[in-house]
């Protein structure tokens, strides 16, 4: 019997660093229902999808705070999570949270369609650094105001009308990281949501990798990730010229074939959407990829005993 | 400046159980001439290129062995390595071993241009079951006649007219695990030297992955894990119809942005062909992986403490 869960990516385009809170909560709604009139049981927003992309600024510490969630939902977000329990759809929303005893992280969270949270993702691989280089007009700043995710990568199921889907969640530069997807598979991942801000070219004018480079390697990573742990996966950007830096689009929804089956065509608000037999997992996970019968973890030490690369002589 | 060493890879079609050793030593003789004339200074063989893919049936002990080479070179292969060492070409050659000790493995050697080994692998992952499945006219008995490999992923160094470049070898069903990528790219790899042998269709009548998506699995994996791990890959079939069992081509030269640089066009003895600058690694692992900065070894021990996947519950 076929497992069927219709999956929904919300691409976003631009969240401008003027637009008001209001104002970038109605586009998330007005994404939610277009995807629940389609059939979607769960919408995928992107990374820190209530705000501009901030860590691409040095900000003093007000400044930055003014883009943290000190709860989740609080005022500001209610009735994003009032309307989905309304229609019964789930979501997974990325934002930055400030905890009560003051910790920043690149969060995100899946709430089910009874409006519960079912699992919270604290994002690992922060790209950038802490300090930001002299004379560049744009940085990379994500270490610099956020801890790294101390939640490891917990799958966790989902409801009995998601099939009791196993699910995981990844936030943008994660994607790439083969150790966090397999994380996620030694726990029998059937379904992998991520978000991402990804830079499409260099806002400081280098030439080293442009927009389509730069697309093709975000679905090359979703598809063989995808493919290479046999699950199901959504990615979604917030895409297009956000406070003068582009971002990459390209949301697909990958099959644990590694196969494209939807994918946004624009650097806007979009929605894609596909019907996920979450059972083809299984041809995967029970022949090429049975864990069990293949791996071989004596040999792959290096994996956590290492950070670093370390040549030979 | 560049560091540019010119890589081929020798597709070949099927070598059938009824071909004599010298004639297929004479196609493969002929596919490094050819590569070498194109200016190439290290040439891929397939996984098991002197020999049919003998796994696909049950054998006695005696047949078995009569597959498995007692040294390398041997007088049934030396004239391969004489014919390399005149051209200065180096080759990797995957070939069944039999050690002094009797021990079986599925191996693969890197020559150097002097025609000493530099390298030595034993393929990891072994694909397929120890016992036949009953009714089947085809096996895949890789775990019957082989030991998991006993060397780990050993990367070593090419000589200095290779811009001593680090290179790792992997075998067939070895690149679609990235654990194995990975413990090459913690040493610093710039290059991937891996053969296959894979099924183009279940021999048995299955109709599960057609010849289509398996080739698409094959160049997916070498291109995704090139990618992350930001390195140059040469992934090597043998291909075409061998002893009434379909083998995928698809052999590709993939450069450490993931993009396919060659690709084979046919089901049969091929040579492919490009000059590969090694400094291209950098860019890659300089910034997006530089593992230094970026892995965070805490939270990824499941991938050794853990053999098999375990659902929440």
């Amino acid at each position: 019997m076929a497992r069927v869960l219709t999956l929904a990516g919300a691409q976003t385009g631009p969240i401008q660093r003027a637009d008001s809170r209001a104002h970038t909560l109605d586009r998330l709604i007005a994404l939610l229902e277009q995807a629940a009139r389609s059939g979607a049981q769960l919408v995928v927003f992107p990374e820190l999808a209530l705000t501009t992309f901030f860590p691409r600024w040095l900000l003093s510490d007000t400044e930055r705070d003014a883009f943290f969630e000190r709860a989740m939902p609080n005022p500001a977000c209610q009735a994003l999570f009032d309307r989905a329990r309304e229609l019964r759809v789930g979501f997974y929303l990325g934002f930055a949270e400030l905890t009560p005893e003051g910790h920043r992280f690149n969060t995100a969270i899946t709430v089910g369609p009874d409006g519960g949270v079912l699992g919270t993702y604290r994002k690992v691989h922060l790209p950038g650094s802490v300090e930001p280089r002299a004379g560049d007009r744009f940085h990379q700043l994500e270490k610099r105001y956020f801890e790294y995710g101390d939640l490891g990568f917990p799958a966790f199921r989902g409801p009995g009308e998601w099939h009791r889907a196993i699910m995981g969640m990844l936030v943008c530069n994660d994607r790439r990281w083969p150790e966090a997807w397999r994380c996620y598979a030694l726990q029998g991942v059937e379904l992998m949501l991520m978000g991402y801000n990804s830079a499409a070219y260099d806002p400081n004018g280098g030439s080293t990798e442009n927009e389509a480079i730069r697309t093709f390697h975000s679905t090359l990573a979703a598809q063989a990730n995808a493919y290479m742990n046999a699950t199901w996966a959504v990615s979604v950007a917030k895409a297009g010229n956000e406070d003068g830096s582009g971002l990459i689009g390209g949301s697909v929804i990958v099959d644990p074939n590694g196969v494209v089956v939807a994918q946004a065509a624009t650097l806007g608000d979009e929605v894609i959407l596909a019907e996920c037999d979450l059972d083809l997992c299984r041809q995967g996970k029970e022949k090429m990829f049975h864990f069990a019968s293949h791996r071989r973890p004596e040999h792959y030490r290096r994996i956590v005993d290492q950070v670093g690369a370390e040549p030979p002589p």
